[in-house]
């Protein structure tokens, strides 16, 4: 991998319904930029990785386990491993989810595939 | 640790001179939030843990082992551990550093101290 990346040059796929992500790995994490259209739904879901989210525009409620959180710039929320999690952009977001370690379905692509499918235990 | 947290109820500190910083620590990764006034150098310094540098706002050069790298709004830089690293800002500039794992030093308040005296092999 070259030592600098930049965003603009990572493709942009919809991931999920309304979730347009980018995505760059390094050897220990994950990160995933996203561009969220207003009112899509995030499903629940959980996975063994820690995920950091940066909220970085607009208004997203994220449930973690049970317990809803309104998240706008600045905050950010750490969602434990195997943690249950899911939500809604209240308005259109940009947000940068962080994971430990690699989320190796998303760098094989079947990211979106494992999150709406299978790892809904 | 609640679960959402915002940057700005976060103190910041003049972690080395001209870079203010605050931090968030998760169980598996630590978030370093710089302020960097303009012209203000970072002394070359390695560690063990890998650090991705996200460049928000301003202009930076990132000398990683011997190359410099001119970052700006939207790079992401990759520093392996052990990597030496030094650099200047070249404009006045918001950067968050991710590092995985956590920054005990930081956790601990002894960054400052390790970065600026003993961690230069």
């Amino acid at each position: 991998m070259a030592a600098a990346i930049a965003w603009a040059d990572q493709p942009e796929r919809e991931i999920i319904p309304g979730f347009h992500g980018r995505l760059i790995h390094s050897d220990r994490m994950t990160f995933l930029l996203w561009r969220i259209d207003a009112g899509a739904p995030l499903p629940e879901h959980n996975h063994e990785h820690e995920q950091v989210v940066h909220m970085l525009e607009g208004e997203f409620e994220l449930v973690l386990d049970g317990v809803p959180h309104r998240c706008t710039a600045g905050t950010v929320l750490v969602i434990p491993p195997h943690a249950r999690h899911s939500g809604r952009a209240i308005t259109d977001c940009v947000v940068m989810d962080v994971f430990a370690p690699v989320r190796e379905d998303y760098r094989s692509g079947e990211g979106a595939a494992t999150l709406l499918g299978g790892v809904r235990e």
